[in-house]
């Protein structure tokens, strides 16, 4: 029987990555319009290949940037990035096509809700509380306020104790073969690949570890319910034929 | 002959203490709303405190709330308050009343203008730019990024030099008589006090280095046209006495 249905956040529920592109690009665009001496195509990939070295989560991105590309620290320059990148940050955060159908829908039919996800603690609840996610879930696991990392075990079963559940009742949906999928399957969990975003075609290997795939998040609702309804067959089925 | 009038920028041209009390009350509300188990005015006050021992650039003031408060390190109300302080921030920035109109003037008589400001170069430059008060000015001159703070005598000679004039050719219009008035009239510059704002009654031992006192920034307009009409004044004089 599930009980509890866990997302993972980035490209699941909230549109990260498509947000991201479009921040960067904006950055990029203000950053010229306020005098940064450089074609649009050779800034923004200078960036890409820097935050693909460095890390999303890197903060000093665009004074990195002016040095990748020979140029002054002019803190001109930085702020016109900044404000570009957090404006358009704020302004179209979005979640996924669906999301707030599915939470919807699953918590009327009484199952509990989770995020478990990786990255920053307040970066992450930013998103969530943003987009006023928050009352839907009673619980929030985030791997950098844990010290642990998906697909590590203990995430998942830090996930399952605090939600006072046993692996077999619980479900984990998210983009990642790797770090949701492999990672909730090898705690036992039922698992909901979301095939979606930059991830649609990649970590192919771990497809095995996907019980469903999913192109829409509003799929989860029928997967959940018939899991149930499956495992009830099964008992009345086991009831006649005792 | 004034030929250069140089601005401070907070509380000067840019309503910076209204705008960070502003913002710090809704971080406080919002983290609540968020719950945060404490009453307003006992997590604003312990803030306000906070502020005043860390400093207003000190960037961990909601983790550091929280530890104040004997509470534990929770992100969600941390993200609560960043996010309702950026919001702030971002949708309530605004120039100091009559700003634009004297910037506008000046610049229409042919003054040349200056920033002169303390502070953080891209959160300086952030408020500029958001403002759209960029092109207004011929140079901006921000302490941390010159490596020297008012009213120490180096950064208003980089900015003289800069802008090509001696100091006698210079007014420096700023909020605080210390860093403001007393260090613009060491290196030999005219000097307007800007009462407003927290250091309206302030510093007050440094009031002899004013050699004017405004209530509005549009007054600006008159002293410096002024000043100029009595330079030529007087060399009319001269010549009509030789």
């Amino acid at each position: 029987m599930i009980k509890v249905v866990f997302f993972d956040l980035d490209d699941t529920l909230v549109d990260t990555t498509k947000l991201a592109e479009m921040a960067r690009r904006n950055a990029v665009e203000n950053m010229i319009r306020h005098g940064l001496p450089v074609d649009f195509e050779t800034a923004y990939s200078e960036l890409i290949e820097l935050i693909n070295e460095y890390g999303s989560n890197f903060n000093r991105h665009f004074d990195y940037l002016l040095r990748r590309l020979d140029l002054p620290n002019n803190p001109k320059w930085i702020a016109a990035g900044v404000i570009a990148y957090h404006n358009t940050k704020f302004a179209h955060l979005k979640s996924v096509k669906g999301a707030r159908k599915a939470l919807l829908e699953l918590k009327k039919d009484g199952f509990g809700l989770g995020v478990i996800t990786d990255g920053d603690p307040i970066k992450q609840w930013e998103k969530i509380i943003r987009l006023e996610l928050d009352d839907f879930f009673d619980n929030v696991f985030i791997s950098d306020y844990l010290g642990v990392k998906k697909p590590h075990p203990k995430i998942f079963k830090k996930a399952l104790k605090k939600m006072d559940v046993g692996p077999s009742e619980a479900v984990m949906v998210g983009d990642r073969l790797y770090s949701d999928i492999y990672g909730a399957k090898q705690v036992g969990m039922k698992t909901v690949w979301f095939r979606y975003g930059k991830y649609a075609n990649r970590e192919l290997e771990y497809l095995e570890y996907a019980d469903f795939t999913i192109r829409s998040l509003e799929e989860v609702i029928e997967i959940v319910r018939g899991l149930n309804l499956e495992e009830k067959e099964c008992a009345d089925t086991e009831v006649h034929a005792d």
